[in-house]
């Protein structure tokens, strides 16, 4: 049914078939993480109402948390003005606080610009070695 | 001086020279817009304090309110763990509440997934032919 996945033809994929997605913390409004979705990983993100991403760097889907356990739950998604970025209202679980970002701190944007230079400002939460240890 | 600008070559930026830029509103944490940004835009939103983006449409650089007078003042930059995406903290200036997207609506993420459509949810505060008519 054509019809069903619409909202997909919606999208303005880049040039690679991608979307940028933002996921944002809801709750505390915390900008968590920026990835990439291609069509199927944003199909699957509905409609397992957790997020999928595309890893660029793997080259295949990425069900965020399946090597962590740390997965998010998708509660609401926008879509921009132009159609070419989506934006993820998410809870992010396992661990309190909630890790999103791979070195083992609650977001990705750990590093604030003061003085001319990138300075580390957010704590790592648990040691990465700890948290992808599943084997 | 080199020294002063090395925090521009810790970036990764894409292979046209771009890094996507995520401005979040200060105080409520809303994600206001998502553009691009190349390295004399970065430069110069530091230096300003105001954001300066990389219009891909236009091709040149856009200081953001050059034509709507809604500026952003910027408080904050971060770099996410792989340093190819910042983050803003900014003030939207012009307009109460701030009018960041150019269909005249707060933010540009007003379309949200409903029922398999996209629907607009957030109302227009001022119409675009009101922002940019200055001529």
């Amino acid at each position: 049914m054509q019809a069903a996945t619409s909202w997909l033809d919606e999208i303005r994929w880049d040039r690679d078939g991608l979307v940028p997605v933002i996921a944002q913390e809801r709750g505390t409004g915390d900008v968590l993480m920026f990835a990439f979705m291609n069509r199927e990983a944003l199909a699957l993100t509905v409609e397992r109402g957790q997020a999928v991403y595309w890893s660029r760097s793997r080259g295949r889907l990425w069900h965020k948390g399946e090597e962590s356990g740390y997965f998010q739950t998708v509660h609401e998604l926008r879509l921009d003005c132009d159609g070419d970025v989506v934006l993820l209202s998410v809870t992010q679980h396992g661990h309190e606080p909630g890790i999103a970002c791979h070195t083992g701190r609650h977001a990705c944007f750990f590093r604030r610009l003061e003085g001319g230079q990138w300075h580390e400002v957010e704590p790592v939460l648990k040691a990465p070695d700890q948290i992808y240890s599943r084997t």
